[in-house]
């Protein structure tokens, strides 16, 4: 929530600066205007608080009038929502509203294509930490409304032991036990493993869950196999929505795709001002 | 530069937190490493410099070596960057590195693949205002190693009157002359327009730029006509890459495209620690 | 806008501290009051709303009350405007929102001083850089009040190429041409020349506008007369009250005087509680 | 020392904003360079340091060498300070730096010419709460330079009883018992009052200080004598140069004065840069 | 004020980080609840204000109901105030606000209990500067509404020489004497002395303020009888509730004890949503 | 990390504020001085680096030397550290230094005391979010030097589900169930529960973790065995010195205290300087 308020006073600040000025010159004070927020795409809707919030920054007074919710399907040529109030205020808020909901919703529009592929299947599709700098907790939560799930926010709140930490430590074994020491009982451990070895180690280490780094198909089958419900098992790597049925048929319970945020398309939307 | 700064501490406070429960116990803090940035595919470079920023914020006493330059083209499997000291460091710092080195080389590509079409033509590709919120200075900038140039940062920098505007004041004209005495004289003046007597208009008012929005190829061939040079022409609205050379091919001087950073896909890129 | 929450912020932090020992100590919170503020002098208003917001920002049920606007001519003895709320927060913002009150007026007031010798004339006087550190903006609006215009506001939203860029390049026409390719279309470009030779070269590399720095009278006449409508031509150097009429009539367009700012006395403004 | 932190990055803040276009666009990173800081009249040097810092904020390797400090008397065409290092960070700071510096050594100017009228007698010349809105600290410290002294800080570090905190308590005797309860030990109180019944409430509630406000010349010599030394007097009101000597006759401790800061002219000083 | 808004901001931000993930999952956000504040053991309530301002913070519209104010003495089991509004909020808000008032309460309460056994006598108990970091003017606020008094803020608002001042300078006397010369009039000087030779020089100084440190009763006696009312006169050092009622019985005026506030239990104060 | 920068600078702004009116006017820039750290009693260290840290954020030339680390056992009378460096700024730094040294170390000293009475039994001694507002990250790291663990950091990196939850969402089951969806798959979550009724409900729904709240203990032993190693088992409640070995006997895994943290009182640690 935080971090929502500062990264919209940044987007602000960068678009309007010292002053707007052709709007400052131009509009009087006391004209009062409506805009229409209209999808020209079909799209699922992300960011819609976002917006508001950019608009009320400026000047509480805004009024928003809108039927939908984060995480409803709008088809092209809909009106997602009314911000009415002084017309200086819609003029300048305009853009960087517009810029927050058109990627938010591009987010949620690219997961939600993802996750229809295999929404019959027992497996969750999560995000990654390869998120837009500055707005990893807006993106995390539009996966989350393309109806994908999130893996950890930061390096704060879930452990991933990777190669160079085992290797700094002297193996899987010493370093799950060393962390379970260190930290809350409320944070799973999580190591990242690339052959059938690493699996028993973990395994043996008590791993929470166990990511399968970059296998092929056949081998995924037979770590989770080996694995056998002991662990939760992820799998990660250059996930493709091509692959993704084929994945999701492995058995493991997670697959995780950086792909979710670091490559979605925006959706085009506009403003109008009547 | 300033706004370099804060979004990468931004960004850095959202991945670590309150501190990297992975790294921090696992770690000694007199362990050194390298680490070899790794091109996964062919691309156009931007943002070495605040990759380098983001490690140099955690640690400055983090080495960089880089025969690269941001502009440059780099083939798939090249080492663009290597980066040593400190072995928690560089774990702390890679993902939000990375992150920043993604997304804007991923903007240079995508622009230089726009560039490249017209690149024989007298005509200049510009971006818009439709940047990632707080990232703008940045997209703007790999916009330029991508080859093409900058419409304005933001609304502080250059004038554009909207239909909104002129109707507030009641025509162009009047919104030229107004905006005339109240900005300074280092600043343009730019008029969108949608039809011929609009044009008219503008150059009546002695608008230094005319953006022709959302005009068909033969309106803008007639524009261009009109104006004769007594004016910068610019066209505007959903330009794709399919059009670019049509367009260029006009006559016009300034082509703008939202798409330039607005969808540029991610490159890949990855970091490997020896 | 920001600049302007930020600086008010900044000034009652520096004023209040950990607290205004002397008013938290001995005035009921529940005491109301009317503070008035009074014009000790002739002047010329600027910063009414700077003053309500430093109010304001304390408590936001202060109410005001005034016939005026900032650019009015206010004579001495007038009530400017009443303040009501809280006994305590008059007290408290008193000082803050005086110190900016008086130090805007003062500006407003001396440049209409200057504005008054030239009205009938076709030049336009500039403020310059030489502001008061961290109130730029606000400073720059009350030169806008007292009925000059605005320069640049930052070295990010105007090109002025000066003698040591010429030098490290090579040469006007060089700076002029590289920037022309870097900087967005809505910025124009000016050149500082000390001779005929560099205005020749300044108009063969079409800059936008030439400032003559440090010119005589007679020269500046030759050099408005060699241009001769091809650029804006800014006369700049140690501007004083004496000259400007002279300097006004060599049919230069724009004339810059640091000495609206830098040098401008605070007016007499204080505030009565009833 | 916070407080100077933060007004200089605001002022660079504020004309640099997201980059200075000329000059980064101009000069190559590896140009190296000199300044020479001179005096253009004579002055009272204050602001040395805070020049200094804002060169080191853009870049810490920038070396300076000046053989003076501040409260030194320069002569015109003396140079100040030579500052050296990348050409681009003396281009981008020089204004910045030099606006500091001119209203600081302004203030310090304008105090020693109070101070010359003075120094003869056993009176204490202080400032006023006056001050340029972000600027109390140097502007304070500045005063002290040019040989006069301070009041309190702000509203935190000292009590100063007028009108509206007597009439809110119901006396002075009243209020002054009220504080002694309330603050520290090392805080005095002072209490403004307008004629001798005042005075004399005053001193029987044993105010460290007594502020004799708006009191004509005889006045202040009856209430000096009523006081007898029994509490510290200040006068205040309109003081200005002409009356100056005359005042510090009177017998008075303290004379305040606002016009130390909020009316002091900034001093010329440029840099050349060779 | 600026310094109670801040550390409630950090205070929030620490405990919420991205987001309450149990409360922002599990509660509709239009349920409305009703907070009880409750005391489970006697206690002197301090920080009222601050838990209010915890809630606001994270929404304005929630509502308080108290009949109590900071200072007051509250039995075991009373319901110290109700809160009302958003369910959301208050249990997003609880933890951090009882973290306040728990804190506050146990210094205010630690605090009466040495007042308790000097209240008959004329001295006065003050705190020090070992304040919790980032509370310090809450703690100098909870030490008031225990009934005894402050010590200066901080650094800035009072002058106390300690032995490395005396030694850096050549002495006593010209420690005092240049600090008048530099300091406001408002402010006092107090020395901290070890012995009476000290003592003396102190006097003859005029120190406002001697600090007799780490003395016995004994050498404290002769050192107030010396100093017979030409100085307020403190003793500082390792005061504990045992001693308090001797040292006070001394003559001295002043006696500060660090344990105030760098020992005193949080009482336990709690929570219940209806 | 971040938390802890923020937090000294905060702490610093608020005892130096615009100056130390003391040092900076007695103590030349230029002298040298060096500080013992000095362990007035017996205790555990932590915060010898965050004590570090306030004198380099002063000033970087600061130097240190130190055999001890925190966590280390330190005896009443050892030197604990030096610090070398300006004279100034030793005064300067040395209170808040303190500050954060007697808190953190007087945790870790009260944590120690606690952890001693169960070192041979296998639970777990945790602390919660009953910490000072501000120094959570600090707090939690002593705690941690002490030799106990730590519950969740916040609200954000481990989920707890207490009564309003329960209550707003219609049961254990259910908001088990939909937290499962909602957050990582790498945080935990934990039901706090009261009676055998709700441990059955919380283990039918999976929890990871099962709190009990304010049980006797008869009660935990029975829930223990119910539970049965199905899910981690904590207790939590009034947890005193007295009652933890009995409680650490009654099979639990874990025991969380906020008297950790929110009543431990400070060691006494002083600073001597040569």
């Amino acid at each position: 929530m935080h971090a929502i308020k500062d990264i919209i006073e940044m987007a602000i600040r960068e678009d309007i600066g010292p002053g707007d000025i052709t709007t400052d010159n131009l509009i009087p004070d006391e004209n009062q205007g409506k805009g229409i927020i209209l999808a020209k795409e079909s799209l699922i809707l992300a960011g819609l608080r976002v917006a508001q919030q950019v608009f009320s920054y400026l000047d509480p007074e805004i009024r928003f009038d809108s039927p939908y919710r984060d995480g409803d399907e709008i088809s092209a040529g809909t009106t997602i929502m009314e911000v009415s109030g002084s017309l200086k205020t819609l003029l300048k808020g305009e853009r960087t509203a517009l810029n927050f909901l058109q990627r938010l919703s591009g987010i949620a529009t690219h997961v939600r294509s993802y996750i229809t592929l295999i929404k019959d299947l027992p497996v969750r599709l999560v995000d990654t930490r390869k998120t837009t700098p500055g707005l990893r907790t807006l993106e995390k939560y539009a996966v989350r409304m393309g109806g994908a799930s999130n893996h950890r926010m930061g390096l704060y709140d879930g452990v991933l032991i990777k190669d160079n930490h085992i290797a700094a430590c002297g193996g899987i074994g010493i370093a799950v036990h060393t962390l379970r020491g260190m930290i809350s009982h409320l944070v799973k451990i999580e190591v990242e493993v690339s052959d059938m070895v690493q699996v028993q180690e973990a395994l043996a280490a008590k791993a929470d869950v166990i990511m399968l780094d970059n296998m092929t198909v056949p081998q995924i089958r037979e770590a989770v196999s080996r694995i056998n419900g002991k662990a939760i098992v992820e799998v990660s790597g250059m996930v493709t929505k091509k692959d993704l049925r084929e994945l999701a048929g492995t058995g493991v319970d997670i697959i995780s795709a950086g792909a979710l945020t670091h490559s979605a398309p925006s959706v085009d939307i506009s403003m109008r001002i009547l």
